[in-house]
């Protein structure tokens, strides 16, 4: 049923598919789950997996397709017809998924699929799910849900709910609604299981539900399914109508988005790059924060190149500059990423700013004050330079101070403008910090080699 | 029921508690959800936190207990007796939740509350639980779960599930055992609802489940439940039997964990902080990393303090100093994080590690002759060495492709030694890279300029 991790699955198969020995292929992968299908799919040729592809059945295929990454499932797409798409593939799936698959083709493939879905009810289902935007709960939402009436009883539930039951994947609650469709409050089978079959079921149902409106971003969606451990939750529109439904599993994926989206901004990539992607995609990602990088050097290269004649006269004054710049760098990322991640997780904690501020100004008061003292304490037994020793350590402590008000300051301002303060992270933040700090360290050593 | 967010709870609730105003209070609370209580009670000083606490009925008063971070718990656990931490709050609990705290607590306060446990089949859960490893399924699994055997029929099944159903929050699947307790299959609601009632539970579960055993790590578990949309998952003994369950919400603190600890370690912090912690919490989590920065910086300033004389001759050999250890420092936190990015996801990719390298190797060629040119083209208008013009872009060059090769080897052999890959990004590769691009910056500029 799921994979075994010292097989090399791909390269099995590569062979079977050469001997084309269907049977053998079918029965490989007939002990696999669909995800584990799609995973090695995604690590064959374009040709190769076609061929595998074509050979699972359609039930199997449209799992399979749903857990395929976006670039490789859309390359397997373009080669198929869209009538096969339509209706061996599409017509099998949750909207949610449906939805997703065809708001990633462009859009002529998008529109003739379309017209291919026989069954009106999927295709208008779809078409509804492809009118919100993809970054709310409209977007991720499902149509697939059971519902019953708040006037009727646990016997006519129960039938009602084995009926709508054939549709639905997961059921986890029964959503309680009234006449024109407003959500009323949920109800679990246990309730059901638990309760005389006569009972009506505006006795039994949980009026207090927590739920999202279509618009809601899906950040904030899964922060509050994280937050109330909700393995579903249900959508509104603006006066309370049910149109939906969200999963966990469509939440954890927001959530990894999210988690991956800051790693990749800490660490100067951008976009969701492999080691598996090509040489190009992997080339592009690293590109714009290293030109940041270097924009940063030449700006740091004038910097020095204006005390030109001051390192002429003393060069140990080049000595401590990568190590200023490399503590202004660290304490800036530090100081900006405990700010984003706290914004990330999305604990409240009844602060001011004011107050983190000044908390942040304490943190970096001690830093500043015990870094300064060590390099001092290293200079005063190694380096022959009084002058040198003062001016390092002073540069030092005002240095960390700054970058860490920086690197506090920075992330809170963005949040504030609505920009995702995960931009202030990373090359961005130690860039703007090393020059800040050569300045400073230049400038104070001047002051102390009394050459200003 | 769930929080407002533009409303100070804190501020208003302190006020109610100087008034001593009970009703008010409760009243209050009374519209919220547990997470939403223990957020208010984090954020409140301990002894407004324990008046509060106290007002709550045991039900919502253990439901809240579970949600508060553990060092604001174990201050409210420590002020309350044994006896009434056991009757009237862990006994409310789930398993896994109750054997969580308790295992949090110190040795001696943990035992005594153990002793006063009334229900020894509670008591026994517990314990049995808190013998695992904290780390492994079997340390974050719950006891509470619905199991069928495999004979009965479905109206058995129906009733049995009604009697255990009690116990269980959120029933998700049936298990279906035999009669030594091995796990046979699952079984949905949607099974039962949908069958006749005479029929037998052996002709309608599905026998390929998915199962972690009790050792599993638990970021394995939380990974397959990811890959295969899991809502929970059963945990087996060495035997094959039953012998707890993990659910979604448990697994999506391990992932949320994980990311946190991923995004620590490349930020270069250590430990779990929030701007809301105490200074002295804030100034420890980041001095360990700044100590490996300083020491780099010291290390830094010895390879320039040995080319003291070379700088004294040509001074503008220090101005492309911070240009040289910026970009080996971003060139080596990218490379790494994509790898260990790459690893935490956990999708087999079936290429291998000398691929990966010869790639890695490539993508740092392209990114090495595309800046060294950029800084040739800078330094070849703006700089009147033709020198330092050479120096700089050779450097530049083989500082990024050594800076590649590590970041991305460092990892991979981490993983390899069992030893957790992050550890390789953030300061460490940083400092690691700026000492080398340093020292082969400077090697190569004094060859230039014919000093070496």
């Amino acid at each position: 049923m799921s994979f075994d991790i010292t097989r090399n699955y791909a390269e099995e198969i590569r062979l079977l598919v050469e001997q084309k020995n269907d049977p053998e292929i079918k029965s490989l992968l007939q002990d696999l789950h669909p995800a584990d299908i799609a995973e090695i799919l995604a690590a064959l040729e374009l040709e190769t997996a076609m061929y595998i592809y074509l050979l699972l059945d359609p039930e199997m295929a449209s799992d399979v397709l749903v857990e395929i990454p976006e670039e490789e499932r859309n390359k397997l797409l373009n080669a198929l017809a869209p009538d096969v798409i339509a209706r061996q593939y599409i017509e099998y799936m949750d909207s949610d998924d449906a939805a997703d698959i065809l708001g990633s083709l462009d859009e002529e493939v998008k529109l003739s699929v379309l017209n291919e879905i026989e069954d009106m009810e999927v295709a208008g289902d779809i078409v509804d799910l492809l009118e919100y935007d993809e970054d709310t709960a409209g977007g991720i939402m499902a149509k697939e849900l059971v519902t019953v009436n708040e006037n009727w009883t646990v016997a006519t539930c129960l039938k009602e709910i084995s009926r709508q039951a054939e549709d639905v994947d997961d059921i986890y609650y029964v959503y309680v609604v009234d006449d024109s469709n407003k959500l009323k409050g949920i109800l679990s089978f246990k309730k059901l299981l638990l309760n005389n079959t006569n009972t009506r079921i505006s006795n039994l149902y949980n009026p207090d539900v927590i739920s999202v409106g279509t618009d809601t971003p899906q950040e904030e969606v899964a922060r509050m399914m994280e937050k109330y451990d909700l393995v579903a939750i249900p959508v509104l529109d603006e006066i309370g109508r049910l149109k939906g439904r969200i999963t966990f599993d469509d939440v954890i994926d927001v959530m990894r988005e999210e988690a991956e989206r800051d790693y990749q901004m800490v660490s100067g990539i951008v976009g969701d790059v492999v080691p598996g992607d090509k040489v190009w995609t992997l080339t592009r990602a690293r590109f714009p924060w290293l030109l940041i990088g270097l924009t940063g050097g030449i700006l740091g290269a004038r910097v020095i190149g204006a005390n030109e004649e001051a390192l002429r006269v003393v060069p140990a004054m080049a000595f401590f500059i990568p190590l200023i710049a490399a503590m202004a760098g660290n304490v800036g990322v530090q100081s900006s990423s405990i700010v984003v991640q706290s914004i990330a997780s999305g604990v409240r904690d009844f602060e001011s700013t004011g107050r983190k501020l000044l908390k942040e100004f304490a943190v970096a008061l001690i830093i500043g004050l015990a870094f300064a003292g060590l390099i001092f304490g290293y200079n005063f037994f190694f380096s022959d330079s009084i002058h040198l020793t003062w001016a390092v350590s002073i540069s030092l402590l005002i240095v960390i101070l700054f970058a860490s008000v920086f690197g506090t300051v920075i992330p809170l301002v963005l949040n504030r403008l609505k920009i995702d303060p995960a931009l202030a992270t990373g090359p961005f933040i130690t860039t703007m910090n090393d020059i800040l700090g050569l300045t400073i360290y230049l400038l104070i050593s001047k002051f102390f080699f009394d050459i200003l």
